[in-house]
């Protein structure tokens, strides 16, 4: 930690806006270039993505979120010309609806109501927060969002819609149009609209692969506009196509200076030599901290509440790229690295006290923004002291605390939140999983262990009807657990059909009651029609 | 896997309205009956916290949170009396505010801005979310936080509240009055009323210990109402004391009923037998998962979106009470376990492809809530599927994906998202914090590591100021970094100096401007007055 070390590891790129700092990193002296084999091989492979090679052979995919903000790249020119005219669509579309040439039931829509999950919610949420209300403006539309299948949950967001429900823009996102959860938001918006007498299809846009379930019924049902969601570009990575930049510039977002940002850090992140490439150096100290194999958690603590969200957005981006069973070779590997935080110095006073004196088990990455508020007021909340001073004395104090008990960090520093850091700090961060994937030879691009449960849901939902079934073909007939699973021949699922009439019986509308057994697991269940 | 695992080792409280299932946790068969003699002690250990003893020994205090909820269990009458009246007074307050007994300057309070940090914002935060917009009815004040002390977090928030500023009430929360976080957020939202032109103090609450510097100023500029903060109740552990039930109370939230949820699940965590004390399984299930050394990861997932915040809260919870670099012995032991999740399915789509597939350092904790949603509206989104049905799939299909591949998993299940659920959940995790801090032997009630982090702050804002002054007594003069250290004598602070210079020179208002030299290091930095 001396200023020698520090000076000769800084990379800073005062044109780009970016600044990384490893020298808290306390990797030996020649870590650095024993590694240049290895990342040579990345970034060949990085390369060959970028030139449209099959780089997700599981999905037998190319992988092109870099074309998204540098179409050039784009391998043929049907791909280069679907980028381009989906920007424009994108711009003009949102530019209609602001000037209310497209408009709903009451007239201008002010709301954006984004239905997705996973990657079709994580970047727009963001984003979102990231970048709204910035220097005095108010947003363009408000926005929010239905991210899972829970019906509380989107009785919550309609109630905070309430009366604006009129006024709202309804954006779907699902690249198949078969995801369960934003298929079931979807049907249950629709049903609000109806029963606010609103015709939703008035309301509704589709984010969607071309000929998909859902761009057929948007099509068939003539909702307001369809987009296209490309089989090249994954979910995790999706922030800077459709799916990302509909509801952003929907919010009066400037989504161009986004793709600039990450356009600007990809030419970067290209450069063969590592001390030039940021996200080389922080690929690299992924692999120093976890020993390549994912022996250390990482805590992404970003000094700004603009970035409350980017924690969550990492914990997908790098988790779902990097948590693998095998390797491509197809050893059994088990990769992956473990991704959590909020922000700082609010997580000062809620988990530090763990991170400098508990288990030693985390590398941070501290996020630093010089900027500290848009109006540049300094009110001096002491003589000579602003609440940004303390912000980030609170960072560096904190940082030095850690090293000073062997708690090792990376430090990355843009010069405010704005459109243009956003899409580098994206960028940066997809590049690293790229290169990090390639130090460990993994494929990024593929998720197979969500299919086991995504199975397992199915077949839990073919039980419930299975039990629905026995109960309606019984009516008055109380069933336990257990007759009712020795019933349908299914003793091995004894829990689960306990756990689908738990379920049952506290929702009236199952028709199912439940009378109280003692032992509990004599409780029984009848439908009385 | 098995029914008759499962049946053996299933807790259930129908009365209370808790399940916890530990059956997926392959711990052997002898490992409950061994923890008896650790168990036995960390059992006297509670009950002498409870009946007063100095259970925070390094701090010398009482650790008196259960009394919060059970009055009568506190060893004096003053404190009796203090929790009851103190109660009461809130009951009152929030009465008076509702009707506009007591109102703003623009008539009635329609908004609460909650000023706190850890402890005091993390609670408030989950429980206001959890508990918000429930059965159909509006709540009766909005909230929001400032929670940090960065200038752009909380103009984000103040533009958020636009012109009903003049319809907000402020709780000021801190113990001590000295937070910094909290100090500046408070003269930010000051500054903030006098400009438009509001009197704050009829605005403003306090929260604080009797007698604090905030107590004092609050008093002399004559705030609306002030309230107490204990020195027997930390921060973490704040939510049922005026901390939290202030902010709920203006919400519109049942206070008495979360009161209720958690004392009789104290009742219940106070029972000698570990199968009938649900908080004694879940901390031995953490021992052995952990091997009682925080050897793997907390994911905590609640299927429910309105428990979004709850692993954050718990992230405190849980990470500041056990992340301790000594024992009571005073070894060092750098204990701790690491907490992150948000909410399933959700999650799933995020970073259960390196839960089931990646490297197995963790295990998860599901959350289900049986009750889908308040109407009980149940609309197909399949022939006999409802979305809530799918929410139940996911969960149970995601947790046999997961022991499929030997993940282990503990589920707690509670009927709904209330008051009482809400306060038994609290009560249960701090009960369990509780046990397990005694079965590794550390004390779970004091923060030391905080403190290094926040001295290091201040000699940052120290070293601010000699920045400041040298500048100012050298007008005109540029500095780099290097120079700037060699005439503050501080050499060994360089790059300290050269990130605070970075700092002022990004925010015109310090009046430092900056001149980019080549290398980086040669950049130079000067006031012209």
């Amino acid at each position: 930690m001396t200023w020698d070390r520090f000076k000769s590891l800084y990379y800073t790129n005062s044109k780009l806006g970016l600044s990384v700092d490893i020298s808290r990193m306390p990797f030996p002296d020649d870590f650095l270039t024993s590694m240049e084999p290895k990342l040579n091989k990345a970034f060949a492979d990085l390369a060959a993505l970028e030139g449209g090679a099959i780089a997700n052979p599981d999905e037998n995919r190319m992988v092109g979120h870099y074309w998204l903000r540098n179409p050039e790249l784009a391998p043929t020119t049907e791909l280069r010309e679907a980028i381009t005219s989906t920007l424009e669509s994108i711009k003009t579309f949102a530019a209609k609806v602001h000037k209310g040439e497209i408009s709903g039931a009451a007239g201008k829509f002010k709301e954006v109501l984004v239905i997705g999950i996973g990657g079709s919610a994580l970047g727009p949420q963001f984003v979102s927060h990231a970048l709204g209300r910035l220097k005095g403006g108010r947003d363009k539309m408000g926005i929010s969002f239905f991210d899972n299948t829970d019906p509380d949950g989107m009785d919550y967001v309609l109630k905070g819609l309430g009366s604006r429900l009129k006024q709202t823009l309804v954006v779907v996102i699902s690249k198949s149009g078969g995801t369960a959860e934003t298929r079931n938001g979807m049907l249950e918006a629709q049903v609000a609209f109806k029963a606010a007498g609103l015709d939703y299809a008035k309301h509704f846009v589709a984010v969607t692969g071309e000929g998909s379930k859902l761009d057929q019924v948007a099509q068939k049902e003539g909702w307001l506009a369809r987009f296209p969601m490309w089989d090249w570009v994954g979910g995790r990575t999706s922030e800077l196509c459709v799916v990302g930049l509909l509801p952003a510039a929907l919010q009066g977002i400037k989504i161009d200076q986004m793709l600039a940002g990450a356009a600007a850090m990809d030419a970067v992140n290209r450069k063969k030599s590592l001390r030039d490439n940021p996200a080389a150096l922080v690929a690299l100290m992924w692999y120093w901290a976890t020993d390549g194999r994912g022996a250390k958690d990482m805590v992404i603590l970003p000094y700004k509440d603009r970035l409350l969200l980017f924690s969550r957005y990492l914990q997908q981006l790098v988790m779902e790229s990097l948590g693998k069973e095998r390797d491509l070779a197809g050893n059994v590997v088990n990769q992956g690295i473990a991704v959590y935080g909020n922000k700082g110095s609010t997580d000062q006073h809620a988990y530090v006290q763990q991170l400098r004196d508990g288990v030693n088990n985390f590398f941070v990455t501290f996020i630093e923004v010089l900027k500290d508020r848009a109006d540049d007021q300094s009110l001096e909340v002491e003589p000579g002291v602003t609440s940004g001073d303390f912000l980030q004395g609170f960072l560096l104090g904190t940082r030095d605390a850690l090293s000073e008990s062997n708690r090792h960090s990376i430090t990355i520093t843009v010069p405010e939140v704005s459109p243009k850091t956003i899409g580098i700090l994206i960028a940066l961060y997809e590049r690293a999983v790229g290169i990090y994937a390639s130090l460990v030879g993994i494929n990024a691009y593929h998720q197979p262990g969500v299919e086991a449960g995504k199975k397992a849901a199915g077949s839990v939902i073919t039980l419930k009807l299975a039990i629905d079934a026995a109960l309606r073909a019984a009516p008055g007939t109380a069933f336990t657990a257990e007759s009712l699973a020795a019933k349908l021949g299914q003793p091995a699922k004894t829990e689960t059909i306990f756990k689908v009439l738990e379920h049952l019986a506290s929702n009236p509308g199952s028709g199912v009651t439940k009378t109280a057994g003692k032992p509990w697991f004599e409780s029984s269940y009848t439908r009385e029609t």
